[in-house]
Protein backbone atom coordinates (compact mmCIF):
# COMPACT_ATOMS: atom_id res chain seq x y z
CA UNK A 1 0.00 0.00 0.00
CA UNK A 2 2.16 2.69 1.20
CA UNK A 3 5.44 3.49 -0.62
CA UNK A 4 8.53 3.59 2.10
CA UNK A 5 11.11 3.97 -0.01
CA UNK A 6 12.17 6.99 1.01
CA UNK A 7 13.07 9.65 -1.59
CA UNK A 8 16.11 10.77 -0.36
CA UNK A 9 18.88 7.94 0.40
CA UNK A 10 20.51 9.90 2.54
CA UNK A 11 17.28 10.41 4.83
CA UNK A 12 18.81 8.95 8.39
CA UNK A 13 21.86 11.35 8.82
CA UNK A 14 19.29 14.12 7.90
CA UNK A 15 16.81 12.80 10.20
CA UNK A 16 19.67 12.49 12.89
CA UNK A 17 21.06 15.87 11.99
CA UNK A 18 18.05 17.63 12.75
CA UNK A 19 17.41 15.25 15.80
CA UNK A 20 20.42 16.83 16.95
CA UNK A 21 19.21 20.40 16.68
CA UNK A 22 16.45 19.85 18.72
CA UNK A 23 17.68 21.23 21.97
CA UNK A 24 14.79 20.16 24.16
CA UNK A 25 15.71 16.60 23.37
CA UNK A 26 19.10 16.86 24.99
CA UNK A 27 17.37 18.71 27.47
CA UNK A 28 15.36 16.40 28.69
CA UNK A 29 17.20 13.36 28.04
CA UNK A 30 15.43 12.03 25.02
CA UNK A 31 17.86 9.73 22.59
CA UNK A 32 16.49 8.19 18.45
CA UNK A 33 17.23 4.99 19.42
CA UNK A 34 16.26 3.60 16.09
CA UNK A 35 14.94 4.50 12.56
CA UNK A 36 13.92 3.01 9.16
CA UNK A 37 11.84 4.61 6.27
CA UNK A 38 8.33 5.65 7.60
CA UNK A 39 9.21 4.96 11.32
CA UNK A 40 11.06 6.67 14.28
CA UNK A 41 11.99 5.12 17.89
CA UNK A 42 12.41 8.06 20.68
CA UNK A 43 13.63 6.70 24.58
CA UNK A 44 13.33 8.79 27.15
CA UNK A 45 14.88 7.47 30.18
CA UNK A 46 13.09 8.36 33.58
CA UNK A 47 13.81 11.83 35.36
CA UNK A 48 12.42 13.34 38.81
CA UNK A 49 12.37 16.75 36.67
CA UNK A 50 9.81 15.55 34.22
CA UNK A 51 7.32 14.54 36.33
CA UNK A 52 3.58 16.24 37.26
CA UNK A 53 1.87 16.02 40.77
CA UNK A 54 1.66 12.26 41.22
CA UNK A 55 5.32 11.49 40.20
CA UNK A 56 4.76 10.21 36.71
CA UNK A 57 6.22 11.72 33.55
CA UNK A 58 3.89 15.04 32.44
CA UNK A 59 1.51 14.34 29.38
CA UNK A 60 2.63 16.90 27.89
CA UNK A 61 6.29 15.38 27.86
CA UNK A 62 4.52 12.28 26.81
CA UNK A 63 3.47 13.91 23.98
CA UNK A 64 6.52 15.70 23.44
CA UNK A 65 8.04 12.48 22.28
CA UNK A 66 5.09 11.14 20.39
CA UNK A 67 4.89 14.07 18.51
CA UNK A 68 8.68 13.76 17.85
CA UNK A 69 8.59 10.12 17.01
CA UNK A 70 6.05 10.51 14.67
CA UNK A 71 7.51 13.96 13.11
CA UNK A 72 10.58 12.06 12.26
CA UNK A 73 9.02 8.66 10.99
CA UNK A 74 7.16 11.32 8.57
CA UNK A 75 10.53 13.23 7.83
CA UNK A 76 12.73 9.71 6.65
CA UNK A 77 9.87 10.55 3.98
CA UNK A 78 10.59 13.58 2.44
CA UNK A 79 12.72 15.01 0.05
CA UNK A 80 16.42 16.33 1.37
CA UNK A 81 15.57 19.90 0.83
CA UNK A 82 12.54 19.98 2.33
CA UNK A 83 11.70 20.72 6.24
CA UNK A 84 8.88 18.83 8.14
CA UNK A 85 5.92 20.77 10.28
CA UNK A 86 3.75 19.26 12.63
CA UNK A 87 0.10 20.95 11.70
CA UNK A 88 -1.57 18.61 15.03
CA UNK A 89 -1.91 16.02 16.82
CA UNK A 90 -3.93 14.24 18.91
CA UNK A 91 -3.04 12.01 22.17
CA UNK A 92 -5.12 9.75 24.60
CA UNK A 93 -2.99 9.16 27.24
CA UNK A 94 -4.35 5.20 28.83
CA UNK A 95 -1.97 5.00 31.44
CA UNK A 96 0.39 7.24 33.62
CA UNK A 97 4.07 7.72 32.24
CA UNK A 98 5.30 5.36 35.16
CA UNK A 99 8.42 3.45 34.91
CA UNK A 100 12.45 3.19 34.32
CA UNK A 101 11.88 4.70 30.61
CA UNK A 102 9.18 5.70 27.73
CA UNK A 103 9.69 4.48 24.41
CA UNK A 104 7.55 6.48 21.20
CA UNK A 105 7.42 4.26 18.28
CA UNK A 106 6.31 6.91 15.59
CA UNK A 107 4.84 5.41 12.07
CA UNK A 108 3.46 6.70 8.97
CA UNK A 109 0.05 5.69 8.07
CA UNK A 110 -0.38 8.18 4.86
CA UNK A 111 2.31 10.05 3.00
CA UNK A 112 0.66 12.70 0.19
CA UNK A 113 3.07 14.89 -1.63
CA UNK A 114 3.12 17.97 0.93
CA UNK A 115 0.56 16.61 4.04
CA UNK A 116 1.76 13.21 5.94
CA UNK A 117 -0.43 11.58 8.14
CA UNK A 118 1.33 9.54 10.68
CA UNK A 119 0.36 7.74 14.08
CA UNK A 120 2.42 6.95 17.50
CA UNK A 121 2.25 4.80 20.52
CA UNK A 122 4.39 5.48 23.90
CA UNK A 123 4.87 2.51 26.20
CA UNK A 124 5.94 2.97 29.59
CA UNK A 125 8.60 -0.01 30.24
CA UNK A 126 8.34 -0.98 34.38
CA UNK A 127 10.95 -3.48 35.58
CA UNK A 128 11.08 -4.45 32.21
CA UNK A 129 7.64 -4.58 31.42
CA UNK A 130 6.17 -2.58 28.77
CA UNK A 131 2.16 -0.74 29.20
CA UNK A 132 0.77 0.86 26.62
CA UNK A 133 0.84 4.55 27.73
CA UNK A 134 -0.39 6.92 25.47
CA UNK A 135 -2.06 6.94 21.02
CA UNK A 136 -1.13 9.85 19.06
CA UNK A 137 -2.72 10.38 15.90
CA UNK A 138 -0.68 13.62 13.46
CA UNK A 139 -0.77 15.70 10.81
CA UNK A 140 2.42 17.18 9.55
CA UNK A 141 3.37 19.05 6.42
CA UNK A 142 6.11 18.90 4.00
CA UNK A 143 7.65 22.63 3.55
CA UNK A 144 9.49 21.76 -0.09
CA UNK A 145 12.43 23.80 -0.81
CA UNK A 146 12.97 24.85 2.84
CA UNK A 147 15.89 22.62 3.89
CA UNK A 148 15.80 21.84 7.40
CA UNK A 149 19.25 23.78 8.49
CA UNK B 1 -25.07 28.45 30.32
CA UNK B 2 -22.10 27.12 31.88
CA UNK B 3 -21.99 26.87 35.99
CA UNK B 4 -18.61 28.30 36.76
CA UNK B 5 -19.26 28.49 40.79
CA UNK B 6 -16.72 25.91 42.16
CA UNK B 7 -17.61 23.10 44.65
CA UNK B 8 -14.90 23.98 46.70
CA UNK B 9 -14.51 27.49 47.69
CA UNK B 10 -10.68 26.77 48.56
CA UNK B 11 -10.06 25.75 44.72
CA UNK B 12 -7.43 27.85 44.32
CA UNK B 13 -4.99 27.00 47.32
CA UNK B 14 -5.83 23.60 46.02
CA UNK B 15 -4.79 24.60 42.24
CA UNK B 16 -1.35 26.05 43.10
CA UNK B 17 -0.76 23.41 45.30
CA UNK B 18 -0.69 20.80 42.87
CA UNK B 19 0.75 23.07 40.12
CA UNK B 20 3.63 23.72 42.60
CA UNK B 21 4.11 19.88 42.82
CA UNK B 22 4.56 19.49 39.21
CA UNK B 23 8.31 19.58 39.03
CA UNK B 24 8.18 20.26 35.28
CA UNK B 25 6.88 23.19 35.33
CA UNK B 26 9.65 24.84 37.77
CA UNK B 27 11.61 22.83 35.52
CA UNK B 28 10.41 24.19 32.40
CA UNK B 29 10.51 27.48 34.24
CA UNK B 30 6.26 28.00 33.77
CA UNK B 31 4.26 30.33 36.31
CA UNK B 32 0.71 29.67 36.91
CA UNK B 33 0.06 33.74 36.27
CA UNK B 34 -3.67 33.74 36.78
CA UNK B 35 -6.57 31.32 38.18
CA UNK B 36 -10.59 31.69 38.01
CA UNK B 37 -13.58 29.72 38.40
CA UNK B 38 -13.16 27.38 34.88
CA UNK B 39 -9.95 29.57 34.10
CA UNK B 40 -6.44 28.92 34.02
CA UNK B 41 -3.29 31.46 32.82
CA UNK B 42 0.41 29.70 32.29
CA UNK B 43 2.82 31.95 31.49
CA UNK B 44 6.69 30.86 29.79
CA UNK B 45 9.23 32.45 29.20
CA UNK B 46 10.94 31.77 25.97
CA UNK B 47 14.53 29.52 27.00
CA UNK B 48 17.08 28.08 23.98
CA UNK B 49 16.41 24.52 26.35
CA UNK B 50 12.94 23.88 24.98
CA UNK B 51 13.60 24.74 21.80
CA UNK B 52 13.28 22.58 18.12
CA UNK B 53 15.48 22.14 15.03
CA UNK B 54 14.55 25.92 14.15
CA UNK B 55 15.07 27.96 17.50
CA UNK B 56 11.05 27.88 18.14
CA UNK B 57 9.52 26.17 21.21
CA UNK B 58 9.18 22.87 20.62
CA UNK B 59 5.37 22.11 19.98
CA UNK B 60 5.53 19.59 22.45
CA UNK B 61 6.31 22.44 24.83
CA UNK B 62 3.58 24.34 23.94
CA UNK B 63 1.56 21.35 24.00
CA UNK B 64 2.61 21.09 27.88
CA UNK B 65 1.71 24.33 28.91
CA UNK B 66 -1.64 24.03 27.14
CA UNK B 67 -2.44 20.67 28.49
CA UNK B 68 -1.81 22.46 32.17
CA UNK B 69 -3.48 25.69 31.15
CA UNK B 70 -6.92 23.53 30.40
CA UNK B 71 -6.21 20.77 32.83
CA UNK B 72 -6.21 23.35 35.93
CA UNK B 73 -8.91 25.02 34.32
CA UNK B 74 -11.06 22.09 34.62
CA UNK B 75 -9.77 21.37 38.13
CA UNK B 76 -10.71 24.80 39.92
CA UNK B 77 -14.09 23.30 39.48
CA UNK B 78 -13.96 19.88 40.77
CA UNK B 79 -14.52 18.78 44.47
CA UNK B 80 -12.03 19.46 46.90
CA UNK B 81 -10.91 15.74 47.41
CA UNK B 82 -11.18 14.28 43.66
CA UNK B 83 -7.98 14.97 41.19
CA UNK B 84 -7.45 15.35 37.76
CA UNK B 85 -6.29 13.78 35.12
CA UNK B 86 -6.12 14.30 31.28
CA UNK B 87 -7.94 11.50 28.94
CA UNK B 88 -6.92 13.08 25.67
CA UNK B 89 -6.15 16.08 23.45
CA UNK B 90 -6.00 17.69 20.30
CA UNK B 91 -4.16 20.25 19.32
CA UNK B 92 -3.35 22.37 16.12
CA UNK B 93 -0.25 24.53 16.18
CA UNK B 94 -0.92 27.41 13.82
CA UNK B 95 2.64 29.94 14.34
CA UNK B 96 5.59 28.92 15.66
CA UNK B 97 6.71 29.23 19.39
CA UNK B 98 8.96 32.40 18.40
CA UNK B 99 8.58 35.31 20.97
CA UNK B 100 10.20 36.09 24.75
CA UNK B 101 7.08 34.15 26.03
CA UNK B 102 4.15 31.68 25.54
CA UNK B 103 1.11 32.68 27.46
CA UNK B 104 -1.85 29.24 27.80
CA UNK B 105 -5.22 30.51 28.32
CA UNK B 106 -7.32 27.11 29.73
CA UNK B 107 -11.21 27.57 29.87
CA UNK B 108 -13.97 25.19 30.73
CA UNK B 109 -16.28 24.52 28.17
CA UNK B 110 -18.46 21.57 29.33
CA UNK B 111 -18.10 20.38 33.75
CA UNK B 112 -19.81 17.34 33.75
CA UNK B 113 -19.95 14.78 36.54
CA UNK B 114 -17.09 12.93 35.77
CA UNK B 115 -15.92 14.47 32.47
CA UNK B 116 -15.24 17.88 31.76
CA UNK B 117 -14.37 19.32 28.02
CA UNK B 118 -11.89 22.11 28.13
CA UNK B 119 -10.20 23.66 25.37
CA UNK B 120 -6.64 26.63 25.36
CA UNK B 121 -5.26 29.36 23.08
CA UNK B 122 -2.01 29.34 23.64
CA UNK B 123 -0.48 32.87 22.21
CA UNK B 124 3.50 33.74 21.26
CA UNK B 125 4.19 37.61 22.17
CA UNK B 126 7.05 38.83 20.19
CA UNK B 127 8.27 42.62 21.06
CA UNK B 128 4.81 42.60 23.14
CA UNK B 129 2.39 41.73 19.85
CA UNK B 130 0.11 38.08 21.04
CA UNK B 131 0.20 35.47 17.85
CA UNK B 132 -2.01 32.95 18.36
CA UNK B 133 0.16 30.35 18.51
CA UNK B 134 -1.99 27.32 19.27
CA UNK B 135 -5.41 26.01 20.02
CA UNK B 136 -6.51 22.82 22.04
CA UNK B 137 -9.18 20.86 22.45
CA UNK B 138 -9.10 18.42 26.01
CA UNK B 139 -11.25 15.91 27.79
CA UNK B 140 -10.36 15.50 31.24
CA UNK B 141 -11.70 13.08 34.16
CA UNK B 142 -12.41 13.82 37.62
CA UNK B 143 -11.04 11.19 40.14
CA UNK B 144 -13.45 11.52 42.88
CA UNK B 145 -12.14 10.88 46.31
CA UNK B 146 -8.86 10.78 45.05
CA UNK B 147 -7.02 13.90 46.39
CA UNK B 148 -4.36 15.31 44.59
CA UNK B 149 -1.39 14.56 47.59
CA UNK C 1 -5.56 39.65 14.39
CA UNK C 2 -7.29 37.40 11.67
CA UNK C 3 -7.61 39.27 8.50
CA UNK C 4 -11.39 38.06 7.46
CA UNK C 5 -11.78 40.09 4.29
CA UNK C 6 -12.70 37.57 1.68
CA UNK C 7 -10.51 37.24 -1.28
CA UNK C 8 -13.25 36.41 -3.35
CA UNK C 9 -16.32 39.35 -3.26
CA UNK C 10 -18.80 36.22 -4.43
CA UNK C 11 -17.60 34.22 -1.25
CA UNK C 12 -21.58 33.99 -0.78
CA UNK C 13 -22.18 32.67 -4.51
CA UNK C 14 -19.89 30.12 -4.20
CA UNK C 15 -20.19 28.85 -1.07
CA UNK C 16 -24.11 28.45 -1.12
CA UNK C 17 -23.29 26.56 -4.78
CA UNK C 18 -21.02 23.99 -3.65
CA UNK C 19 -23.03 23.74 -0.66
CA UNK C 20 -26.23 22.76 -3.15
CA UNK C 21 -24.04 20.22 -4.93
CA UNK C 22 -23.80 18.29 -1.47
CA UNK C 23 -26.32 15.58 -1.84
CA UNK C 24 -25.90 14.77 1.76
CA UNK C 25 -26.95 17.65 2.89
CA UNK C 26 -31.05 17.59 1.05
CA UNK C 27 -30.68 14.60 2.04
CA UNK C 28 -30.22 14.48 6.06
CA UNK C 29 -32.66 18.21 5.39
CA UNK C 30 -29.88 20.69 6.82
CA UNK C 31 -29.81 24.04 5.51
CA UNK C 32 -27.20 26.94 5.31
CA UNK C 33 -28.82 29.59 7.30
CA UNK C 34 -25.79 32.61 7.99
CA UNK C 35 -23.06 32.97 6.11
CA UNK C 36 -20.25 35.84 6.28
CA UNK C 37 -16.12 36.30 6.00
CA UNK C 38 -14.73 33.10 8.19
CA UNK C 39 -17.97 32.27 9.34
CA UNK C 40 -21.26 29.59 8.76
CA UNK C 41 -23.92 28.17 10.39
CA UNK C 42 -26.14 25.22 9.40
CA UNK C 43 -28.90 24.24 10.85
CA UNK C 44 -30.57 20.62 10.79
CA UNK C 45 -34.37 19.80 11.89
CA UNK C 46 -34.72 16.46 13.68
CA UNK C 47 -35.43 13.49 11.61
CA UNK C 48 -36.17 10.02 13.57
CA UNK C 49 -33.94 8.78 10.39
CA UNK C 50 -31.19 10.46 11.91
CA UNK C 51 -30.99 8.85 14.81
CA UNK C 52 -29.13 6.22 17.08
CA UNK C 53 -30.54 3.60 19.76
CA UNK C 54 -31.62 5.75 21.97
CA UNK C 55 -33.74 8.07 19.99
CA UNK C 56 -30.77 11.03 19.63
CA UNK C 57 -29.36 12.38 16.60
CA UNK C 58 -26.72 9.89 15.74
CA UNK C 59 -22.96 11.73 16.78
CA UNK C 60 -21.61 10.91 13.04
CA UNK C 61 -24.38 13.50 11.93
CA UNK C 62 -23.70 16.26 14.84
CA UNK C 63 -20.08 15.25 13.49
CA UNK C 64 -21.61 16.02 9.55
CA UNK C 65 -22.87 19.35 10.46
CA UNK C 66 -20.08 20.47 12.72
CA UNK C 67 -17.85 19.74 9.64
CA UNK C 68 -19.76 21.73 6.90
CA UNK C 69 -20.20 24.28 8.61
CA UNK C 70 -16.26 24.81 10.00
CA UNK C 71 -15.43 23.48 5.93
CA UNK C 72 -17.59 26.59 4.73
CA UNK C 73 -16.51 28.94 7.20
CA UNK C 74 -12.86 28.55 5.90
CA UNK C 75 -14.38 28.25 2.31
CA UNK C 76 -15.64 31.44 2.27
CA UNK C 77 -11.96 32.93 2.66
CA UNK C 78 -10.67 31.01 -0.31
CA UNK C 79 -9.71 32.26 -3.66
CA UNK C 80 -12.46 31.97 -6.53
CA UNK C 81 -11.15 28.94 -8.42
CA UNK C 82 -9.85 26.81 -5.20
CA UNK C 83 -11.89 24.40 -3.81
CA UNK C 84 -12.13 23.18 -0.18
CA UNK C 85 -11.10 20.05 1.43
CA UNK C 86 -11.15 18.37 5.25
CA UNK C 87 -7.76 17.17 6.18
CA UNK C 88 -9.27 16.09 9.80
CA UNK C 89 -11.19 16.95 12.55
CA UNK C 90 -11.71 16.67 16.67
CA UNK C 91 -15.47 16.74 17.92
CA UNK C 92 -16.39 16.53 21.54
CA UNK C 93 -19.77 15.53 21.93
CA UNK C 94 -21.06 17.12 25.49
CA UNK C 95 -24.66 16.05 25.40
CA UNK C 96 -27.50 14.04 23.21
CA UNK C 97 -28.54 15.57 19.95
CA UNK C 98 -32.19 15.95 21.82
CA UNK C 99 -34.75 18.97 20.28
CA UNK C 100 -36.72 19.82 17.51
CA UNK C 101 -33.09 20.95 15.75
CA UNK C 102 -29.49 21.39 15.73
CA UNK C 103 -27.45 24.59 14.95
CA UNK C 104 -23.75 24.09 13.99
CA UNK C 105 -21.66 27.50 13.89
CA UNK C 106 -18.54 27.41 12.19
CA UNK C 107 -15.67 29.69 11.94
CA UNK C 108 -12.63 30.36 11.13
CA UNK C 109 -9.16 30.56 13.46
CA UNK C 110 -6.43 30.77 11.69
CA UNK C 111 -6.22 31.57 7.42
CA UNK C 112 -3.15 30.19 5.90
CA UNK C 113 -2.30 30.09 2.31
CA UNK C 114 -2.72 26.64 2.08
CA UNK C 115 -3.55 25.49 5.30
CA UNK C 116 -7.09 26.84 7.30
CA UNK C 117 -7.80 26.08 10.96
CA UNK C 118 -11.48 26.36 12.12
CA UNK C 119 -13.83 25.58 14.84
CA UNK C 120 -17.30 24.51 15.01
CA UNK C 121 -19.93 24.32 17.78
CA UNK C 122 -23.09 22.60 17.60
CA UNK C 123 -26.15 23.47 19.49
CA UNK C 124 -29.36 21.22 20.49
CA UNK C 125 -32.51 23.64 20.76
CA UNK C 126 -35.04 22.23 22.64
CA UNK C 127 -38.36 23.84 23.62
CA UNK C 128 -36.50 26.79 22.54
CA UNK C 129 -33.78 26.33 24.72
CA UNK C 130 -29.75 26.37 22.80
CA UNK C 131 -27.75 23.20 24.68
CA UNK C 132 -24.07 23.36 23.87
CA UNK C 133 -23.83 19.74 22.47
CA UNK C 134 -20.18 19.03 20.28
CA UNK C 135 -17.53 21.39 19.86
CA UNK C 136 -14.63 20.39 16.35
CA UNK C 137 -11.60 21.67 16.40
CA UNK C 138 -10.40 20.98 12.33
CA UNK C 139 -7.98 21.54 9.82
CA UNK C 140 -8.69 22.35 6.07
CA UNK C 141 -6.83 22.60 2.72
CA UNK C 142 -6.93 25.04 0.55
CA UNK C 143 -6.90 23.11 -3.13
CA UNK C 144 -5.70 26.40 -5.18
CA UNK C 145 -6.06 26.50 -9.04
CA UNK C 146 -8.92 23.42 -8.70
CA UNK C 147 -11.94 25.09 -8.66
CA UNK C 148 -15.17 23.52 -7.10
CA UNK C 149 -16.88 22.34 -10.06
CA UNK D 1 -1.71 -6.64 27.13
CA UNK D 2 -5.68 -6.86 26.53
CA UNK D 3 -8.14 -8.43 27.74
CA UNK D 4 -10.09 -9.13 24.78
CA UNK D 5 -12.07 -11.80 26.93
CA UNK D 6 -16.08 -10.02 26.53
CA UNK D 7 -17.33 -10.04 30.38
CA UNK D 8 -21.31 -10.28 28.82
CA UNK D 9 -21.09 -14.17 26.56
CA UNK D 10 -24.10 -12.90 25.11
CA UNK D 11 -21.99 -9.90 23.73
CA UNK D 12 -22.69 -10.61 19.95
CA UNK D 13 -27.27 -10.26 20.15
CA UNK D 14 -26.53 -7.13 22.57
CA UNK D 15 -24.33 -5.21 19.73
CA UNK D 16 -26.45 -6.23 17.24
CA UNK D 17 -29.74 -5.61 18.97
CA UNK D 18 -28.18 -2.01 19.45
CA UNK D 19 -27.09 -1.41 16.21
CA UNK D 20 -30.53 -2.64 14.54
CA UNK D 21 -31.71 0.09 16.55
CA UNK D 22 -29.98 2.89 15.17
CA UNK D 23 -32.34 4.22 12.67
CA UNK D 24 -30.12 6.13 10.82
CA UNK D 25 -27.52 2.91 9.97
CA UNK D 26 -30.46 1.39 8.02
CA UNK D 27 -30.95 4.93 6.94
CA UNK D 28 -27.39 4.97 5.06
CA UNK D 29 -27.58 1.55 4.46
CA UNK D 30 -25.16 0.57 6.52
CA UNK D 31 -24.09 -3.19 7.65
CA UNK D 32 -22.63 -4.57 10.91
CA UNK D 33 -20.42 -7.18 8.82
CA UNK D 34 -18.67 -8.43 11.68
CA UNK D 35 -18.13 -8.74 15.54
CA UNK D 36 -15.44 -10.28 17.63
CA UNK D 37 -14.36 -9.25 21.16
CA UNK D 38 -12.91 -6.14 20.90
CA UNK D 39 -13.80 -5.67 17.14
CA UNK D 40 -16.53 -4.42 14.69
CA UNK D 41 -16.52 -3.82 11.14
CA UNK D 42 -19.19 -1.80 9.65
CA UNK D 43 -19.95 -2.29 5.77
CA UNK D 44 -21.68 0.90 3.42
CA UNK D 45 -22.53 0.47 -0.16
CA UNK D 46 -21.64 3.50 -2.25
CA UNK D 47 -25.08 5.86 -2.20
CA UNK D 48 -25.43 9.34 -4.38
CA UNK D 49 -27.56 10.70 -1.52
CA UNK D 50 -24.41 10.56 0.76
CA UNK D 51 -22.19 12.19 -1.37
CA UNK D 52 -20.92 16.09 -1.18
CA UNK D 53 -20.01 18.28 -3.87
CA UNK D 54 -17.59 16.35 -5.95
CA UNK D 55 -19.32 13.25 -5.75
CA UNK D 56 -17.72 10.83 -2.94
CA UNK D 57 -18.88 10.08 0.41
CA UNK D 58 -19.21 13.04 2.79
CA UNK D 59 -16.40 12.65 4.93
CA UNK D 60 -18.84 13.30 7.67
CA UNK D 61 -20.39 9.84 6.64
CA UNK D 62 -17.14 8.39 6.99
CA UNK D 63 -17.02 9.09 10.57
CA UNK D 64 -20.68 7.92 10.94
CA UNK D 65 -19.34 4.57 10.39
CA UNK D 66 -15.90 4.99 11.89
CA UNK D 67 -17.91 6.34 15.06
CA UNK D 68 -20.04 3.42 14.74
CA UNK D 69 -17.01 0.66 14.02
CA UNK D 70 -15.11 1.94 16.84
CA UNK D 71 -18.21 2.64 19.32
CA UNK D 72 -19.36 -0.94 18.90
CA UNK D 73 -16.01 -2.58 19.25
CA UNK D 74 -15.49 -0.96 22.15
CA UNK D 75 -19.20 -2.18 23.19
CA UNK D 76 -18.46 -5.63 23.14
CA UNK D 77 -16.18 -5.31 26.03
CA UNK D 78 -18.43 -3.85 27.82
CA UNK D 79 -21.01 -5.51 30.73
CA UNK D 80 -24.33 -7.06 29.47
CA UNK D 81 -26.31 -3.26 31.85
CA UNK D 82 -24.08 -0.90 30.37
CA UNK D 83 -24.54 0.75 27.75
CA UNK D 84 -21.73 3.04 25.41
CA UNK D 85 -21.22 6.80 24.70
CA UNK D 86 -19.42 8.69 22.32
CA UNK D 87 -16.51 10.94 24.10
CA UNK D 88 -15.02 12.44 21.68
CA UNK D 89 -13.38 11.52 18.26
CA UNK D 90 -10.52 12.48 15.78
CA UNK D 91 -10.56 11.61 12.20
CA UNK D 92 -8.27 11.70 9.88
CA UNK D 93 -9.42 11.80 6.46
CA UNK D 94 -6.61 10.66 3.83
CA UNK D 95 -8.08 10.09 0.24
CA UNK D 96 -11.71 10.31 -0.68
CA UNK D 97 -14.80 8.06 -0.07
CA UNK D 98 -14.47 6.92 -3.46
CA UNK D 99 -15.92 3.55 -4.93
CA UNK D 100 -18.39 1.18 -4.45
CA UNK D 101 -18.12 0.56 -0.93
CA UNK D 102 -16.65 1.71 2.39
CA UNK D 103 -15.42 -0.89 5.17
CA UNK D 104 -14.94 0.73 8.70
CA UNK D 105 -12.96 -1.75 10.68
CA UNK D 106 -12.92 -0.49 14.57
CA UNK D 107 -10.30 -2.21 17.58
CA UNK D 108 -9.98 -1.29 21.01
CA UNK D 109 -6.88 -0.32 22.29
CA UNK D 110 -7.62 0.02 25.96
CA UNK D 111 -10.67 -1.05 27.85
CA UNK D 112 -10.65 0.44 31.19
CA UNK D 113 -13.54 0.33 33.64
CA UNK D 114 -15.10 3.25 32.93
CA UNK D 115 -12.94 4.53 29.52
CA UNK D 116 -12.25 2.42 26.26
CA UNK D 117 -10.11 4.24 23.57
CA UNK D 118 -10.26 2.67 20.59
CA UNK D 119 -9.68 3.08 16.91
CA UNK D 120 -10.88 3.01 13.09
CA UNK D 121 -9.60 2.57 9.66
CA UNK D 122 -11.65 2.92 6.80
CA UNK D 123 -11.31 1.58 4.06
CA UNK D 124 -12.69 2.73 0.02
CA UNK D 125 -13.19 -0.11 -2.27
CA UNK D 126 -13.02 0.48 -5.93
CA UNK D 127 -12.66 -2.24 -8.59
CA UNK D 128 -11.93 -4.47 -6.05
CA UNK D 129 -8.93 -2.70 -4.17
CA UNK D 130 -9.01 -1.04 -0.86
CA UNK D 131 -7.98 2.38 -0.33
CA UNK D 132 -7.28 3.41 3.26
CA UNK D 133 -9.22 6.66 3.61
CA UNK D 134 -9.49 7.70 7.02
CA UNK D 135 -8.21 7.06 10.60
CA UNK D 136 -9.89 7.73 13.92
CA UNK D 137 -8.97 7.59 17.56
CA UNK D 138 -11.71 7.77 19.52
CA UNK D 139 -12.86 7.87 23.49
CA UNK D 140 -15.92 5.71 24.46
CA UNK D 141 -17.51 5.92 27.69
CA UNK D 142 -19.03 3.06 30.12
CA UNK D 143 -22.26 3.90 31.19
CA UNK D 144 -22.64 1.19 34.31
CA UNK D 145 -25.99 0.32 35.11
CA UNK D 146 -27.83 2.15 32.13
CA UNK D 147 -29.08 -1.35 29.82
CA UNK D 148 -29.08 -0.21 26.54
CA UNK D 149 -32.87 -0.39 25.76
Amino acid sequence: MLDFTPRDPNYATRVHSSFDRQQVMAWIGAKLTHLAPGHCEITLPHKPDLTQQHGYIHGGIIGTIGDTAAGYAAYTLMPHDASVLTVEYKMNIMAPGDGELLIARGEVIRAGRSLVVARADVYAVKAGKETHCASLLQTLMTMHGKADE
